[in-house]
């Protein structure tokens, strides 16, 4: 098993309050490039920070990471859309950075993309691979794809409060600015990321459906953004089988839609719970409050530990956090606006 | 530890005949990118070829990848300069293909490209790095910077027969184009890079110094164009201790050569022997003649073997060659002119 991560940027990210991808709207062009170094090298090398959200609590590329310290795999990082310079090794695709969804199109080269990233995926000579992503604004995206293709399904948001209103208002702009409605891409999935998606999606649409050619196994490592890709390869007329990877904070949060879309979509839905209320470790408690979720294959790689497992899992993610010192970000008490039970979250 | 290879590119190499690293001087630009996606999946990927000598000898990264199967270490390419797509994960460090030694600048950008790869090594979270190189035409390079620094060292070669006469001459042109005398870059490594150089030495010389700055240990991996960077980091006053690993290869070649100028450069010099000459196979037949004999780090990935290992690495490698199907290019016969003992070889 292979695990490939697809790494980009949206400028889409930088709407006020989207995204906790990064702490600050000007840091977020650090969080690709800082996930994918914390992944291969266990901390940052040429990014400037470790990313983290708003409110202080640590990137899922922090719990990948210690899956990876505890059962090896190889990883490899495409540079799906980089904004910033990162030191980890990326495979080039000539991605560029999406434009804001506002704009007439969000991904110019959507085809071009996919059609390159296809040749790779078709090329990889594993036998499985489990691909996810790291882009911040990336359930936006998300959002936008689904509306297009006329998919009634809910994204998640990698707040505690997931601002659907706000994201649902940036899609029906992003249709407007593109001159599309709602539904009109059926079937052509690469217009609907042209005109309201992300390079990331291109990336991941394109190597899972080349490796599923080849018959490679795909695994969807992550929530509604996989999801949401779930749904290109299906209106791109793929048929084989598809597994979507993610994690209880996901379920918690979104359980029957993501049932519901992974069954509409003919996926198998693989939830991995990595036990952090057994610890009372701040971050991990953050996590069981609802703050980040998933991302950056999170709960793919959560579902390579078998059960007995999980327990080192947490010693080398907690042996990872006070080397990172981003304990010490947060407050004991929680954010201030605690988790609203009645809205959803997730990923970037 | 980490493995760093150096993937790069010089126009020197299209000189004819002055490497094995390419079946044909058409190919050779992708001998690089296919070595790398050997290391990393183990066979060539988007590259159009596995790499091989003019005479079907198959490219030592085959070797390397063997010692990787047996002794799983992290493997970090960087794009040192490489002139054709590669589907292998890359370290972008801006680096350009040099070259041809014969034009003014053989690396215009030696100088920039040290420092971000000093920068680079530097930020290194690893205990200790070991780094090779691929590019070919490297010996005639290697001779190049030995010749500006004053270092009467001589080079070896990955044809059988070492083309000796015409790389030094090659070397004489380059001088004279850049307008620089022999021995005139003393004390300058770069200015003998930018001038007679390649973009893998600036890179690798970079590297290793950033690292050995921060307290890493670094080992060199390779024969004489390792002892050619050796030179480099020790005319730009680095004091730190140094580590050349290399085949037996390239001992059996130019045994008193490498211990004269390990010792000259301060380096412990490492030789390790794959024990080819156990096996009945024609490839490794092929190396115990003196094709090949060193390249993408393969004295340095030997090194880590503990001997009672080194025959799982053989199993691995024969393995290796059946799946690259490369031993039918072979005729069990030998190459046509047989290696002459009077001359010497290396590497790339």
């Amino acid at each position: 098993m292979r695990l490939i991560l697809a790494a980009g940027t949206t400028e889409t990210a930088l709407v006020d309050g989207i995204s906790a991808a990064g702490a600050t709207p000007e840091l977020m062009a650090h969080t690709p490039p800082g996930d994918a170094e914390l992944l291969v090298y266990g901390e940052p090398v040429r990014s400037p920070v470790t990313p983290i959200s708003p409110t202080g609590c640590v990137t899922p590329a922090a719990v990948t990471r210690a899956v990876r310290e505890v059962r090896a795999f190889p990883v490899t990082t495409i540079d799906a859309g980089l904004a910033a310079p990162t030191a980890a090794p990326t495979v080039t695709l000539d991605a560029k950075p999406g434009a804001d969804i506002r704009a007439e199109r969000a991904v110019p080269d959507a085809d071009g993309l996919f059609e390159r990233a296809r040749s790779f995926g078709a090329s990889l000579p594993d036998d499985a691979i489990t691909i996810g992503e790291t882009i911040p604004g990336g359930t936006t995206t998300a959002l936008g794809v689904l509306t297009a293709l006329g998919e009634r399904v809910g994204v998640s948001s990698s707040l505690p409060a997931n601002p659907m209103e706000r994201k649902r208002s940036i899609v029906r702009d992003g249709l407007q600015a593109s001159g599309i409605e709602a539904g009109e891409c059926e079937n052509a999935p690469l217009a609907a990321i042209e005109a309201v998606g992300d390079p990331v999606q291109a990336t991941v649409a394109g190597v899972a459906a080349g490796a599923l050619e080849t018959g490679i196994d795909v695994t969807l490592a992550g929530g509604t953004q996989q999801l949401a890709i779930a749904a290109v390869l299906r209106h791109a007329g793929v048929t084989d089988p598809l597994t979507v990877a993610t994690t209880s904070f996901i379920a918690a949060d979104r359980g029957e839609d993501i049932e519901r879309a992974a069954d509409r979509f003919d996926c198998e839905l693989t939830v991995t719970d990595p036990g952090f209320d057994e610890r009372d470790h701040v971050t991990m408690n953050r996590y069981c409050a609802g703050e980040v979720k998933e991302g950056v294959a999170m709960g793919g790689a959560l579902s390579l530990v078998p059960a007995g497992e999980l327990a080192a899992v947490r010693d080398r993610f907690a042996t990872i956090c006070d080397r990172l010192g981003v304990d010490e970000f947060l407050d004991e008490a929680g954010p201030e606006s605690p988790p609203d039970p009645g809205v959803s979250s997730e990923g970037r």
